[in-house]
């Protein structure tokens, strides 16, 4: 298979879905302009394209669930948003663009953080548009992405990211952190697929393993990318992780650890999904491609 | 009945539900301590009370919803924390206490905020506590909630008050606000215990209009309390208003005609209420303490 193609046409129906939410217009309009600024500020809709991609490995058809995915992507548009304001990580520059609150202001960047993060629980509860699945399943889909961005997920792996941003870096606080901060949504992302499918639990236990490791690697090879790779790919001024004392992966286990590292959660996600037959072919190619990503 | 009672009563329900609710340590427990200092900074409970006296207006017991009508409370106060920000309205003092950010910190501030929003989230889908509720009147539930939260309500509401702030009264704009940042959560606060206890659609007709009622009323009542209030009894200093050239009903129409808008829209809520029977006392009495209250 074509990995690149599949992720293009998946994250178009992503990005379709995404640009006909917000068309008709909501009072007031900063604050719809400021949601819609940051969602499409050219993200890789990776998080939606993993639930669809567990729920066609399920055997479902990625065309019946893009609302339910594209939630994640609102919740995670959020947390970039709360992330860059000055009183977290202060970024002027995100994707190669100014920042939401560098050009809304502080105050309403906080609204469309809190506005994004709300919409994708109504969009999620909202199954009107797609009645084939059924409500049990959707609350545990709701239960899953709560729990995922919240104080048990990436509200509490931001706080102790906050929490640590002088200290010397420390390997239980690191993992702590990442677990928290990206994997959790990542793998919730991979198991909301499956939920919707209907996967059974042993399918689940696979998906959740698959989350966890490519969770894990995607955030090890953004922190080698922040130390190799370069500003214009990026994004944002590589280095920024060192200049804020942050704690990585580099950091503290060097840079060619950290590789091994990553290539070793790469082949532990492809490992997990042994008992999926083809359909999960496109998961296994995403875990092999994200090891080649350069922003 | 003795209002006193019952809203002390049922008050006493939620505050040993949210005092559980964070009694075994989150980490990282300054997290933990800044959504507790403000969920424990001596609110009314109002919106909860409010979902528990709907439901038992339908023939509920109000015990077998503690936690659905809780979460209302989780979102009320990450309201409250979000808007005291000083990119907000920069408040140092909320309930007679320092606001949560001048204690946390602005990030821990804004996370504690996060986290409680999408904490109500997951306390709401977790219907693993009270299983007699059907998972898809949960989701109508989710769906009201979110959605009288986010964009087309709260946050929109917030958005639209930060944008009007230096600007002149205007009744329209006034309206939205009102109706947006604290109207539609009472409102879905009390539609939730109808929908929660199955109530047919003239009943939730009702308690919509019961509400909308109350729900204004209630901001109108805190404009005149923040002209004729006393600090003490406020816990703000009185106005506060009048100094962040807030519009507000007495601005608009002065006191005496605000006050017999908050006497009109109160007995509006009472005579919505005429399809009910004495189970509805409390709805009715309530509707009723409002006008009387001092903080």
């Amino acid at each position: 298979m074509d990995i690149k193609t599949y992720l293009k046409e998946r994250k178009t129906l992503v990005d379709s879905f995404l640009e006909s939410y917000f068309s008709s217009p909501l009072t007031p309009k900063t604050l719809n302009d400021s949601m819609v600024y940051s969602l499409s500020a050219g993200g890789k809709r990776i998080r939606p394209v993993l639930c669809l991609a567990a729920y066609e490995a399920c055997g479902g058809k990625a065309e019946d669930i893009i609302p339910y995915a594209s939630s994640l992507e609102f919740i995670h548009t959020y947390s970039l948003i709360h992330d860059d304001l000055p009183a977290m990580d202060n970024d002027d520059l995100r994707r190669g663009k100014p920042t939401n609150h560098k050009v809304f202001g502080e105050g309403m960047a906080i609204l469309a953080g809190d506005g994004l993060l709300t919409e994708a629980f109504y969009m999620l509860s909202n199954n009107r548009q797609s009645s084939s699945i059924q409500p049990a399943a959707i609350l545990k889909v709701i239960r899953e992405i709560a729990m995922a961005s919240g104080i048990h997920g990436m509200v509490g792996g931001q706080a102790q990211d906050l929490l640590s941003e002088d200290a010397e870096p420390d390997e239980e606080t690191l993992a702590f952190i990442h677990r928290h901060k990206t994997a959790a949504l990542i793998t919730a992302s991979v198991r909301s697929g499956g939920l919707l499918a209907g996967c059974g639990d042993e399918q689940i236990f696979r998906l959740t393993s698959y989350g966890e490791n490519i969770g894990l690697a995607f955030q090890v090879i953004d922190d080698i990318l922040d130390v190799e790779g370069e500003t214009e790919v990026l994004g944002k001024p590589k280095g920024s992780d060192e200049k804020k004392k942050k704690m990585t992966y580099p950091k503290l286990y060097g840079i060619e650890r950290s590789k091994e590292k990553a290539k070793e959660l790469i082949d532990g996600a492809i490992e997990a999904l042994d008992v999926f037959d083809e359909k999960a072919e496109p998961l296994r190619a995403i875990a092999r491609y994200m090891l080649e990503r350069k922003s």
